[in-house]
C-alpha cells in the first residue's frame, strides 16, 4: 500500500454501469514527513476517508476485494485512515496534530 | 484510477482478434490543475468519451470487466467522464469551464 | 496499453518451457510524436508485428490472453499494429509516412 | 521482489475490515549498496521483521498469498528477512554489519 | 518482460514458508546496450542464470506460473538467458562477448 492525503473528491455521472454508488476520492501521494510529492491517484473509499486525512490505499486486484468493491472494477481504494506513523521510534505524523 | 485528458484516438487494423470492436483512445495523465504531465495510455473506451474531456481510466485486471471489455485482454479502459474535481472545497476543474 | 516502435528482437534458447515458440520483440516506448522515449520492454508478438512498425502493447494479466500467449506466464504482448494516431484531429503518426 | 529497510510502522483503526489484525510496516527502498532511495511503501509483515532489518517484499495478487495473508486485500508483504546479498562475489550487505 | 543483468544473490533464511527452495537472484535492469540503469530488482530462478548473463525476467501474476514458482507468491521470475538482441539488424548484444 501507498501513504496518501485525501486532496478532495472526484465527480463523475456519466461512469461504467458497475461503479455507481462509490465515492471516489483524489489522493496526493505522501513522503514519510507526510509531504505532498506529487503524484496523484484516485480511489474508492472502503472506509469513510475525509479531505485532509492520511490514509492507506491499495491498488490493482486487492481493490476489487473491500466490502464495498467486491467484484466492480476498480483498481485503488482506501483501505485505512492512517492514525500515526514512526520512524525508528520517532512518530513523524500522528492524526489531528500534523494536518 | 487515474484522472487524463483525451487527447485523440489510435486506429489499429491488424490486432488481436479478442480487441476487435473496441474503441481505443489515446490519454495524456493530468495532474489536480488538469495540465498534461507528459505520460500517455492507450485505453479501450467503456463510456463514450470523446475527444478534450477529461476521464478517470483504470489498469490492470480491472480493465476487462466492463460490459464492453469482459474478458478481452485490455489493461487499460476509460471508466467515466469526468464532470468536475475539487480540493480542500476549491473546485480546481469543471466540464465545460476549463477545457 | 502503450505505444512502441519495435526496435528489433530478442534471442533467448535457454528458457522457461512454457514460453517455447514465441517470438520475442524489443520494444522501445515512444511519446506522441512518434519519439523514443528511452524506455523498453521485450513483449511476445500476437500479431506479426516487424521492425521499425509502431504497435500497441499490453502488460499484466491481459498478456496471456491472446491465442499466441494463451495461459504462457507472459507478461507484456504486443496486442495490434498501429495505422495512425490523431491529437485533436490532428494525424501525428501515420504508417508509412513517419517510420 | 524489491529490497527495502524497514523503516517503522504504521497504526490504522479504522480500517477494511479484513485486513484487521495484520501489521504494518513502512519500508524505504534501498540500492545495491542499502543506501534509501527515497521510494517508501507500507506492506503487510509475514515474518516478523523489525525496525533496521534488510527485506525483500513482494506486491501484486502475491501479496494475497502469504499464510497471514491469505485472501485479504494486500497489495504489498514483506516475504523474508535479508541475511546478505552479494554482488559478482562481493558481499555488499550483511545484517549485523551494516544496519 | 524486461532485460536486465544478473548482478548476484539474495540469502534470506527467515522467509514466507511457500519460497523456500527457490533461489534470488539479484538483477540490475539494462538499456539497449546492456549498459545498467540504475533500477534492481530481486528475481527467482527458473533457467539456471549465472552471475554476468543476461535475462528477461517477468512480474505480476505471470511470475507463479512457471515449473520452479507455481503457485508461489513470487512477482518476479528470470524466464530466459539472453543469447542476443538486435535492433533494426544491428547486433547491439552476443553472449560471450559483451558480459
Amino acid at each position: 500500500m501507498n501513504l496518501a492525503k485525501v486532496l478532495g473528491t472526484v465527480v463523475s455521472t456519466q461512469k461504467e454501469e458497475s461503479l455507481k454508488g462509490l465515492k471516489f476520492l483524489l489522493l496526493g501521494q505522501v513522503d514519510t514527513n507526510g509531504a505532498l510529492t506529487g503524484g496523484i491517484v484516485v480511489a474508492a473509499d472502503a472506509v469513510g476517508a475525509g479531505v485532509g486525512e492520511m490514509v492507506m490505499y491499495a491498488t490493482g486486484s486487492s481493490a476489487r476485494q473491500t466490502r464495498f468493491t467486491d467484484k466492480r472494477p476498480c483498481d485503488a481504494v482506501v483501505m485505512g485512515i492512517v492514525d500515526s506513523w514512526e520512524i525508528e521510534g520517532e512518530e513523524l505524523y500522528k492524526k489531528g496534530e500534523r494536518e
